[in-house]
């Protein structure tokens, strides 16, 4: 209680108007460092979480950003996945499998944005805002290449895990095929990365073709 | 041991000799989320760890360019706080108030630069390694701006969180101080939120202004 007062009060840090929104938006998103996310880390010890997950992925798109299907801009890639989940500070992270939780996931995602973006001066809003909105509609290249490489990540993740988490929530290869069809409209390179892992995978006895029982 | 082996193996997880390089980089800077800082969360839950530091540094850039005492291309700044870490994965966080690890920290940052960034294609080693040696040698605007970015933010994460780092490791106002002298090199407008920071902090208790005892 005394930290959220003592956070409030920040609101007056500077006497400038836009500086002041600016550092609290900048002091909000620290929560995203909260969000857990149900991949593992590469070596198990923990899951991860939003915010260095979107660091990862901004990491991605500088090193293979030549695999995307169509020419991008890859700072504009870059800046997409690192504000594409910050909706999640109030929306949560939803599981991918999780049917019920997907449900109502637009709308808790939608309000979030309004408060989070919303949280900055009217320009910047609006720039993160679009940002946001053209990662989730997936209609530019950029968009496609970004989605493609939010969807790998926690593939590669889970699979050098040996399918652990797949395990524990009953997660077949054909709904992976099915939750990776984005990494196809993205990139066939890395479409390509997908497929092995997943023959693999299921070699290896780390995911079921078809649900158990 | 067998999750060490069980990662080696994957450097033949696609028969094409870049992509495999790239995604052996891509899985190992990984680790730099297990990186633990001095600084806390804003709420004070736990320590952040180097990955999430970068992600929330990029999202300075993104939000802060325009205080840049200089013009600066924004996504170079952005690139260059991504991967302004990544050596820490075999070199360590090294305090910034602690004297003896900073006697060889730039001996230890530079084999780990050298072996990181080499797991990468060579023209991609090339790009990861100059934008490092950009950052840490502070002669352009951009690196400049990334550094002032990379000094203010811990300050303000110990002043959310009533200097209690601070405290715990005798840190003084004055050590304070020339340890920000970087951000009015790149910001004279965030120089002033530094000062602000620290005339409340000494104000509150947070921070004494010298060493006690």
């Amino acid at each position: 209680m005394t930290k959220e007062m003592s956070h409030k009060s920040e609101k007056t840090l500077m006497n400038d108007e836009r500086l002041s929104r600016q550092l609290d938006f900048l002091i909000e998103i620290d929560r995203l460092k909260q969000v857990l996310r149900r991949s593992p880390l590469v070596d198990g010890s923990r899951v991860e979480n939003s915010a260095e997950h979107s660091w990862h992925l901004a990491m991605m798109a500088l090193v293979l950003a030549e695999y995307s299907n169509e020419p991008v801009d890859v700072n504009r890639v870059v800046k997409m996945v690192l504000v594409h989940d910050i909706v999640e500070i109030d929306a949560g992270d939803t599981y991918a499998y999780d049917t019920n939780g997907n449900q109502d996931k637009v709308e808790r995602e939608l309000r979030a944005a309004d408060r989070l973006f919303g949280l900055l001066p009217a320009d910047q809003t609006r720039e993160l805002r679009d940002l946001w909105d053209e990662f989730e509609a997936r209609r530019t290249a950029e968009a496609r290449f970004a989605n493609a490489l939010d969807r790998l990540m926690p593939l590669l993740h889970n699979y050098l895990n040996e399918g652990r988490v797949w395990q524990a929530n009953h997660v077949t290869a054909d709904q992976i095929r099915r939750r990776m069809a984005p990494v196809a409209e993205g990139s066939a390179m890395l479409d390509n990365v997908v497929e092995t892992v997943l023959i693999r995978s299921l070699d290896r006895g780390y995911l079921g073709e078809v649900q158990e029982g």
